[in-house]
């Protein structure tokens, strides 16, 4: 579970990780100087961070592979939320064809001690999270768009991020015939 | 002491800082294009988060005022280091002024899963730990400058940083008169 996975990770504080993320952001808004730039960036950045933190993930959750994308939903919001983040999310809102759903993540601690300047409105601050289930889905074979539906940092009550099933890629997927 | 303090914090995977750390200074080196400006950069940042972390530390870690500036040392490597990284370092070499001394960090975590880039030679990459304590301690009124001595990633056995007191401040440190 999430809780288990959690106990065995290695951890440093929430708020270090959180100033230099935000030092991250800063920096990308001060170079580039175009909101919708930096959100591209950041979601590039989660990517790569995503494909390298799914070794972790495969490694100390004991999540060994999913029959179904539903599956997969449902430990990103409860294992791997709870592993990184140390919040649990929950999945809501499924399509009939269960290849989309959304992500909701109540507490965000990305989102703590943040407040978005007038001079970056747009700025999606939690693309980072898009980028990093995509990049660790794409390793998995599994290709997604995910994109921000809901920031409490643009005033809505809760983050919610929709996850969109594109392609399922044949190698290695579900992991019987290898 | 650090157990206690680090027991008390939210925390997150200490790789999804690493990795985003990472990022962090990838994004320096490309948009800078000069190892120099990036580590005055990352000090800079560093300095930030440290003026924003000290209060963090205040309210978690049950110290309220060192007597000495021996007391600081002790405390940011036995006390502070393990809050924040989660590892506990150790001073030496102290002066015999007791002004200046070496915190030494024998597994400095931000060091894990990093190489430099050849173009990148002369990076210090963990200047931002510099820059943590400076911004921590001049919020405590303490001006001091500190400078990476030994890093890992430049092939010395250890990491190690000098930390030299310049100057007290009169108000509010020690905190007794007011």
């Amino acid at each position: 579970t999430g809780e288990t996975a959690y106990a065995k990770m290695e951890k440093v504080n929430a708020e270090l990780f959180l100033f230099t993320y935000g030092a991250l952001v800063s920096q990308l808004l001060q170079d580039l100087n175009d909101v919708t730039e930096v959100n591209t960036q950041i979601e590039k950045m989660g990517f790569n961070i995503g494909t390298r933190l799914i070794e972790e993930f495969l490694a100390k959750s004991g999540v060994s592979g999913c029959k179904s994308f539903e599956e997969t939903g449902e430990t990103i919001a409860r294992v791997a939320c709870k592993m990184f983040l140390g919040v649990t999310g929950y999945t809501r809102n499924w399509s009939a064809d269960k290849q989309t759903f959304s992500l909701v993540i109540d507490e965000n601690p990305l989102c703590e001690f943040v407040e978005i300047p007038e001079h970056a409105h747009g700025l999606l601050y939690s693309n980072i999270i898009c980028g990093v289930i995509r990049g660790a889905l794409e390793a998995l074979q599994l290709i997604v768009q995910v994109r921000v539906l809901k920031d409490v940092l643009r005033d809505d009550e809760t983050n919610e991020f929709e996850v969109k099933l594109i392609q399922v890629n044949e190698e290695q997927f579900f992991g019987d015939d290898d």
